[in-house]
């Protein structure tokens, strides 16, 4: 017997008894990082929060199939880069090492925080295939078109068709002028807020596969449409990922399930909130930023000492995964003080 | 600057001077493990083996990329079936649970060898289109041959035309009526030497992809073929694994190489010895067995006491990887002192 269980549904905007599509059985997908430098400690919360849900539903009965991927390929920065490329060609390594490197400190980093693996943690590179199909069955219903060997999404038509665009993230097409990321070759598109789901590559490219449409990779959105329906089935229970990513990546999401199967992916959508800092968003080129390596040896003028990973997970969960988190000295040096009573 | 190393080389079954492909730099690749079970203690040995060697290069001067796999299809039990699949039937979960299973638990068997992890680290079915590639390849070059949705490779016309077949195992072709791992459809087979490059897939077969011989999954050999040649390049320095890999992997895996390419794969080949357990090879059904974990606690009636990691590791260090090395309890006593002096 399974205990009920109460979830806030980012799609609907409201709490909701939670119903399993098969009793007894959970099928969780969180998307997961993109290994080109060290984890983010927002990330690590983000990842915290998503080991605390996948362990409550554990608590509860359900027996869950906990899908988190790795992004090696595909996510372009705005320059149009892919961000495993650049990490390669700053370290002057081959792609596949910069993963391999970010992928074990990864790894590490969620062991210290005692966050449980997966029960899946598959890579975009390994299901270029099952991207491939995808990208032929969006191209069969009509809702893509080839441009010079890549394919982009025709959301407008999509929008018209289904009436599916936007509901997760409240966006409206008139708004997505210039928002998504794939910006280069934007004279491509036919609409600015159309995506690309498969790209040419540049003869300097270097991860770069064989499609009918020429030698390219995947968009970054395409990957986790074409995982989650491998490993949880066409429609699954919950989708997560930090609400950073309501917008594009899990709108178009959305657009590319029922592109290609006709259905919604997920009947549940979780999104974690922003961890701050000193009460302001963390940011490199603003000095306001602490990595998990800092906060647990005490090197950074903005703490006044180290804190156990076991005093950072809790502090992690003194606040609901949809609350704003902020790190400040004093609140850390609160939470080690509980975890020692 | 780097310093010289002697090699023995199981190809030319003599000790030769290395000389790189590249000046300052190696490039390896090791047979890693099959991803269905726990980790046998004799596949760990290996594996701390190549670790030294890795460690040695590097302590040399050298660079070294090292690459070592992730077995996740394709190898097939004597009865046809994937030991993926198998495992996953057993266990009542979907392959790719099993093998995300198990792959965290070899690593953290490595890991508490203190086994540094690989610079890639490649997974068989993240390279299902590279092994396409290959099989179109070996056909192009007139060396395989299509039966309804498979593909063999005709070892017997390579063997005549390049004279490549056999000399890493010294086998020849009359002596290898039944040897090969892939006994279903022997009666597909020109030749009872031939072995599968592509196999179709049976309706009930999980794990499986679209090819242009319908669908199917990579014979288990031709993975290291298509991912050594991927991130090494057609012809590399090194190449590892047991001693029980030499034959049919490895020799397929150098036909196959010559097949698509017209080049051996490495210059240089090494092979670790097995590990006996009082004298005898260890055997399940013989109950002469003991998992790395036993060996840790203590827990079997083969030994008096349990022995941390770093004697264990120690104890394989002691022997030349070429070598046999026989566990017993009084070696293992004999080690554990010699650490502590």
């Amino acid at each position: 017997m399974t205990k009920e269980i109460t979830l806030y549904n980012s799609l609907t905007r409201e709490k909701q008894l939670f119903k399993p599509i098969h009793a007894g059985y959970v099928g969780m997908y969180v998307c997961g990082p993109t290994v080109y430098n060290d984890v983010h400690l927002g990330n690590c919360r983000s990842f915290v929060s998503f080991d605390i849900i996948f362990r409550t539903f554990q608590y509860l009965g359900y027996k869950v199939r906990y899908v988190r991927n790795i992004t090696d390929v595909g996510h372009l920065l705005d320059d149009g880069e892919d961000r495993i490329a650049k990490g390669a060609r700053l370290e002057q390594l081959e792609p596949m090492e910069i993963v391999q490197k970010y992928t074990n400190g990864f790894h590490d980093i969620m062991r210290i925080f005692n966050a449980l693996p997966p029960s899946i943690e598959p890579r975009a590179t390994q299901h270029i295939i099952e991207q491939i199909e995808m990208v032929k069955a969006i191209l069969a219903n009509g809702l893509a078109y080839e441009k010079n060997g890549s394919v982009y999404f025709d959301v407008p038509k999509f929008a018209q068709e289904t009436g599916q665009y936007g509901h997760l993230s409240g966006r409206v097409i008139d708004d997505l002028l210039q928002e998504t990321r794939d910006l280069k070759r934007q004279d491509e598109k036919n609409h600015p807020a159309d995506f690309a789901i498969w790209m040419k590559a540049d003869p300097e490219h270097i991860m770069r596969w064989p499609s009918p449409w020429g030698e390219g990779f995947p968009g970054w959105h395409l990957e986790c449409s074409a995982m989650s329906t491998k490993y949880l089935g066409k429609t699954f229970d919950i989708h997560g990922g930090g609400s950073d990513l309501k917008f594009p990546h899990h709108e178009n999401e959305i657009a590319q399930n029922f592109g290609s199967c006709g259905c919604a992916p997920a009947n549940y959508w979780l999104h974690g909130n922003m961890l701050l800092l000193n009460g302001r968003k963390m940011s490199k080129s603003e000095g306001n930023t602490i990595s998990p390596e800092q906060l647990f040896t005490g090197d950074s003028p903005l703490i006044s000492k180290g804190y156990t990973p076991m005093v950072v997970r809790f502090f992690m969960l003194m606040a609901h995964y949809r609350s704003t988190l902020d790190i400040t000295d004093e609140a850390m040096l609160a939470a080690e003080k509980d975890t020692n009573e």
